[in-house]
């Protein structure tokens, strides 16, 4: 299994694909663009919108759901919208044996299909705000795609709110970009940049967008997630006003933000290593596997049912919200056709940060071997302390796989001032160069297009510091991160 | 609110779709046929996923994700199933901005592109049962829709698994009927006939299909639910073989099975009354509301303080799986623009189980008000007990609504032995009819144009019965179920 894993060094894009591949996260579907979600990857998944819905919901948003077809006259009401997506857009024109009297297009996102319901349910003031969250697939044509990071179709959240005062609904952007960011920290244990997207990189129809961006282990950028300041903008094309508390009426101010299935993409290039998937413990289906190891039907029942009592007392283990959201998560390997090494391999390759390793042996003396995934690191223990240890360690490398990515990243943001040394870092360290801009859409996209690096964010807490622009030595007031990006 | 609901014998219909509009479960979108599921809807949804989703995985399957479009040719490979399929389907001719080489169509269910990944996937009866699920949106253009029971887009899960022989197959198809009559009528509270489909409605591409089958209070009959063997059909058409255990080579055997958010519809039209929206406990996704009665701010604060204690103490109340499946999920009602009877009102259309009501007199007396959602009882209570007596009145709401519903049900069951006596039957009466039938499909079809009635099931556990064909006269084994279905 492990030793067919390309090597990062020899081709990170290629490992990328072993990875998904071996760990059977994902597979090509036979249609262009558009991937199956393994078993092993929608596991992920599902940790990922569980812990995403509760901290929704504890923001007081409810989940609904919206017709996946969208009638190809709404995506026109709104201008740069419809200029955005119509590139990208599917098209149902027949169905039920008939031609359509209106194409339908496939929701590459809800904006405009929601407010046509939101101007039905709101009327008043008292109805807002209103603030609502839909998980759904979505479908974009995209030309070049890459399992998880970018796919024809890929499932998503996306939130839509609305709200009294502009003042409201940048509260809720801001609320919002800052889930994402804990949810990107604390459990996918994947540091981010929080911060405000350029013009040129803004969502069609916004009037800002805010992001996350990740550093990848090649040093590239991921755009992890975003949230936009939508402004009046849908509001007045699909005319969802309210009555003001002084009477009036005035259009509803709104917010939509969104994180997709290429969060999973984000995981697999931020902690995983050449001998295969490696996930942090908050997101991992599987926290511990035991390994029973034995030759003979009298060592066979020994060793099975002590690997049963481990893993029961592990099950019942207590735990903290703030360790894994859950109880201990166990499997025992009892496949009998593999041998204990070659099953050491494959769960490395899957990413179960834990093993425990049974034999005849380690129950005589009372114990087992404990591996860790993250850092290879084998200890015996007590069989008793096992349990303890065993959170302990998931703990550890939850805190562990953060600070490793913190300093990764450190060790590759680079600071520059000039338009020489910017193109020399990028195309020899790579990673994200903080460098001068003169705020100008024309300078940012010649950058581009000799470069291929792009603005990813204006970070929210960027020190303000007099410069010149890297490109045309024009005045600037603050760096900004450019990078490339997938 | 209460009083703009059609009564259900003026008409059923009206009082369907007035108890859906007030209880604020769906809505009409601007595309033909689909809905749009509310807030309040989608929490029931959530509910039911939950609990399936539990009973899927204690069953041993996983979950993954398939994509929503399939290649046309795709439904072609199967003779019946794109018979069956072809008159529903949506398709995809553009892109991209451009013609697409091959129409792509929206899944109306999803066995021919799982087949393809299965061929892809499995190769020796090690692989095997290989056990699926998936949460999904799909599309069939239907005729005529009705909110949650028949809409143009609807979310459903399918399970798909292959096995190495017929009788695990089947094993797995009966396996899955009972879960699903075990969630009907334990959860649901809406008892249902399990039993097999005649060939006439068996599924497109099926070997044989086995349903749960519900009566609703107009006396309809809604299929809940279906499990199918599929036999070899999809495996040949798509060359999904494996390895067997001699060394050969065989298709594998098949099943797949769904439920849908019909079930909602099913669960309005089995439990709710004139008043509005009935939710059995275990499905609710709010299980008491708490309606604080004050006058003065210093009755506000003492009343909004106790409510606050009696919720914390309700939510903190433990409770056993075979009563909720969960803690109590509490509401308190601060809407200071609302009068406490017209919220009375409103919680009663939107179903909550239990009401608490909660003034300066009664905790002056240490006590509160616990009114029925179902039988409008009402009592009053110290306010000590109450979290003990609210789950031991939740646990009876559960019992009571599902003995009432069988009660309803034995009621409009009739046996029937002469075609006269079976139309009567139908049009005066309704409900399920148990007749005997010759076993042809050409009866049964004759049966259908004339009175609308179908057979519903031949039940699993039915008794074998000498008799006469209510309509030719030709000889029977058993009686089947007919009557009018949704």
């Amino acid at each position: 299994m492990a030793e067919k894993i390309t090597p990062r060094n020899k081709d990170f894009s290629e490992w990328y694909l072993d990875i998904i591949q071996h760990a059977k996260l994902a597979d090509y579907s036979p249609v262009k663009g558009c991937m199956v979600i393994r078993p092993n990857g929608y596991a992920i998944w599902e940790k990922i919108q569980k812990v995403l819905d509760g901290m929704f919901k504890e923001t007081g948003h409810k989940n609904a759901y919206f017709p996946m077809l969208i009638p190809e006259s709404f995506l026109k009401k709104e201008a740069e919208h419809v200029e955005g997506f119509a590139p990208e857009l599917a098209v149902v024109t027949h169905a039920g044996g008939k031609k359509l009297d209106e194409n339908l297009v496939l929701r590459p996102t809800s904006e405009t299909i929601i407010n046509s319901m939101f101007s039905k349910w709101i009327q008043s003031y008292r109805d807002l705000p209103l603030l609502i969250n839909q998980w759904a697939n979505v479908v974009r044509w995209e030309m070049r795609t890459r399992p998880f990071l970018r796919t024809t179709e890929f499932l998503w959240q996306e939130g839509h709110t609305c709200h009294e005062t502009e003042s409201d609904a940048e509260e809720e952007v801001v609320r919002m970009l800052e889930v994402y960011r804990k949810f990107a920290e604390e459990y996918m244990a994947m540091p981010v940049f929080a911060g405000r997207k350029t013009d040129a990189e803004r969502f069609a129809g916004a009037l800002r967008t805010y992001c996350i961006e990740a550093m990848l282990q090649d040093g590239k950028a991921l755009q992890a997630g975003t949230s936009h300041a939508l402004g009046q903008n849908f509001a007045k094309a699909f005319e969802t006003m309210f009555q003001t508390r002084d009477g009036g009426r005035d259009y509803v101010w709104q917010t939509s933000w969104g994180v997709s299935t290429r969060l999973i993409g984000g995981l697999i290039m931020t902690h995983s290593d050449d001998k295969g998937l490696v996930l942090p413990p908050r997101l991992a289906p599987i926290h511990v596997v035991i390994v029973p190891i034995f030759k003979t039907p009298e060592e066979r029942d020994a060793v099975l049912s002590k690997a049963r009592l481990l893993a029961d007392s592990l099950r019942a283990w207590p735990t903290k919200k703030a360790q894994l959201g859950g109880p201990l998560s166990v499997h025992i390997d009892l496949d009998e056709n593999k041998s204990p090494g070659w099953k050491f391999a494959e769960w490395e390759v899957q990413g179960v940060p834990l093993r425990i390793e049974l034999g005849p042996k380690d129950i005589a003396k009372g114990q087992a071997v404990l591996a860790r995934r993250d850092t290879g690191a084998k200890s015996f223990e007590p069989l008793t302390d096992i349990p303890a240890k065993v959170l302990d360690l998931l703990v550890d490398i939850q805190e562990s796989l953060f600070r490793k990515a913190k300093e990764f990243r450190a060790e590759h943001i680079t600071d520059v001032n000039s338009y020489e040394e910017f193109k020399k870092v990028l195309d020899e360290k790579g990673g994200f160069i903080r460098a001068h801009w003169d705020g100008t859409s024309e300078t940012e996209k010649a950058i581009k297009e000799e470069t291929k690096a792009t603005i990813r964010c204006i970070p929210l807490d960027n020190v303000q510091e007099a410069g010149v622009c890297v490109k045309t030595g024009k005045p600037s007031t603050q760096r900004v991160l450019f990078a490339r990006a997938y």
